[in-house]
């Protein structure tokens, strides 16, 4: 990128979070970001990537919306773990010729995202190349009073629920979810969950990782699957069912969860865990293997 | 990839690292991984990828080298801000069909890198396309008892310094570098350097970020640059003297750093900061301006 210097100090000249960046003690520009981690604070770490023809199409899709959404991932994961969002790190492989207003395009788009969490985006690697267009976003979380919900704690008798209707997500939602960090925030006190996860996958394979992580079974009641919208219009399109939608889609970024059974706040019981290993889905007849088919990687 | 989820659990599968995962509450395998930061050390962090065909050609180096190499730039940052190296995750977009086994030499080489420094993996995402090879590692590191030094502190009258010889990278030593980051645990307590930078762009390049970052410029002593054998070797090739390979080629991988006068410890000085802004180089007859000329990403 010839322009590579001038995308890095125009980033560097964006204003900067109106509050949240009171840990920041060298900024982005260095080798590395400097942090003064709160003590109190646990330090919760991962990534995620997107990759153009997998999970956007360039063709189609906005450098907002792309920028956008490999931040939404992380946040999602945030969520999943129930911590805040603290600081991210970015890179980007531009294609090139992709140009400078593209790629700060790509930046206000992760911006974006991660500014409601009070999230500074404190350092990034940028670099053109004749591929597609991949983007890369490490997040740091803190746990900030509330402990990190890990996917190996649910219990035989859990109820699972989900914190919002599933499916259909290609229509357009992929692009455009809201990463439920305020809402795992809302839920781990007042729930307390065993485990959690947010749906990424789709249902079917989320599912499993809990129960595998687990060592346990779960049980799914297909009547109670919260259905969205657009996998009823997918239904129109495909002919597939919308609870098939529902359950094998993924890239919902809605929580998966499991609790000792209660009043369910915020969430809607969805199934139960059960002793038996494997994962099954309970219709009125009968009680069926809920095979995996969750598309990992799909547009 | 479709088996993804067995090169993750081979993954999870590998020994841990002897004795450095200490404060890893929750190792991979979860959204998140988390850890407990030491109250005392500030925590540094920032990201670098690698593309096939930029950084590394996949024709001609060893998957093992591509994920050294990927770590060791990152090693590399935290040797410039003379900082530990704590955790790390890590991204692939892996070229569809390339396999199981390449992708375990991938992350073999990251944690031939790694290790060495008790440098714990802790996360990572992976994906098949239809692109080339992708990597990128983002580097958690740690003060541990040294404060970090940035790009900008350096003042007139400092002398300029690097920890070894340069140029002629591309014959073979960008994929082989051995990170400084003992060496810069080393130097910081003796030097006290006012500023550092690894050269991963080139001398002339780098050295421009110090004087930018620091409102200074800077004097070269043309016959004080210390100059790799690799550098003679390739003016066998393309006729370019070694001293312009040496101010130019870029991923040495040394550190580049300023500091008072002193008798140098480990390191050869090599000029002068001044007041005036700029970068000149000095010879024998004229004092002349030496333009940014390092390949920002070459093979």
């Amino acid at each position: 990128m010839p322009d590579e210097f001038d995308v890095i100090r125009w980033v560097r000249e964006q204003p900067p979070l109106g509050g949240g960046t009171g840990f920041v003690v060298v900024p982005p520009g260095d080798d590395l970001a400097v942090l003064k981690w709160p003590a109190d604070d646990l330090l919760l770490v991962g990534c995620d990537q997107v990759l153009d023809g997998i999970h956007f199409d360039s063709s189609t899709a906005s450098p907002r919306q792309i920028g956008q959404k490999v931040m939404n991932r992380n946040l999602s994961d945030c969520a999943a773990m129930a911590c805040l969002p603290a600081a991210a790190v970015v890179t980007v492989a531009l294609p090139r010729g992709a140009g400078a207003d593209y790629a700060k395009e790509l930046y206000l788009g992760l911006r974006e995202a991660a500014d409601p969490f009070d999230c500074p985006i404190v350092g990034g690697d940028t670099a053109s190349w004749d591929g597609k267009l991949v983007m890369t976003v490490s997040i740091l979380g803190r746990s900030a009073g509330v402990a990190p919900v890990t996917r190996n704690g649910a219990r035989p008798g859990d109820g699972i629920y989900v914190t919002g209707p599933l499916g259909g997500s290609i229509l357009g939602r992929h692009l455009t979810f809201e990463p439920r960090v305020t809402l795992a925030r809302q839920i781990v006190p007042s729930m307390g969950p065993s485990a959690m996860i947010d749906l990424s996958d789709g249902l079917s394979r989320d599912l499993r990782h809990i129960c595998e992580e687990s060592q346990v079974g779960a049980v799914i009641d297909a009547a109670a699957v919260p259905i969205h919208d657009d996998a009823l219009m997918l239904m129109q399109r495909d002919g597939i069912s919308p609870l098939e939608h529902a359950l094998h889609d993924g890239e919902d970024y809605e929580l998966l969860l499991t609790a000792k059974p209660r009043k369910a706040f915020l969430v809607t019981w969805i199934g139960t865990i059960v002793e038996e290993p494997g994962v099954w889905l309970q219709t009125e007849g009968a009680r069926e293997p809920l095979e995996p088919r969750g598309w990992e990687y799909k547009l």
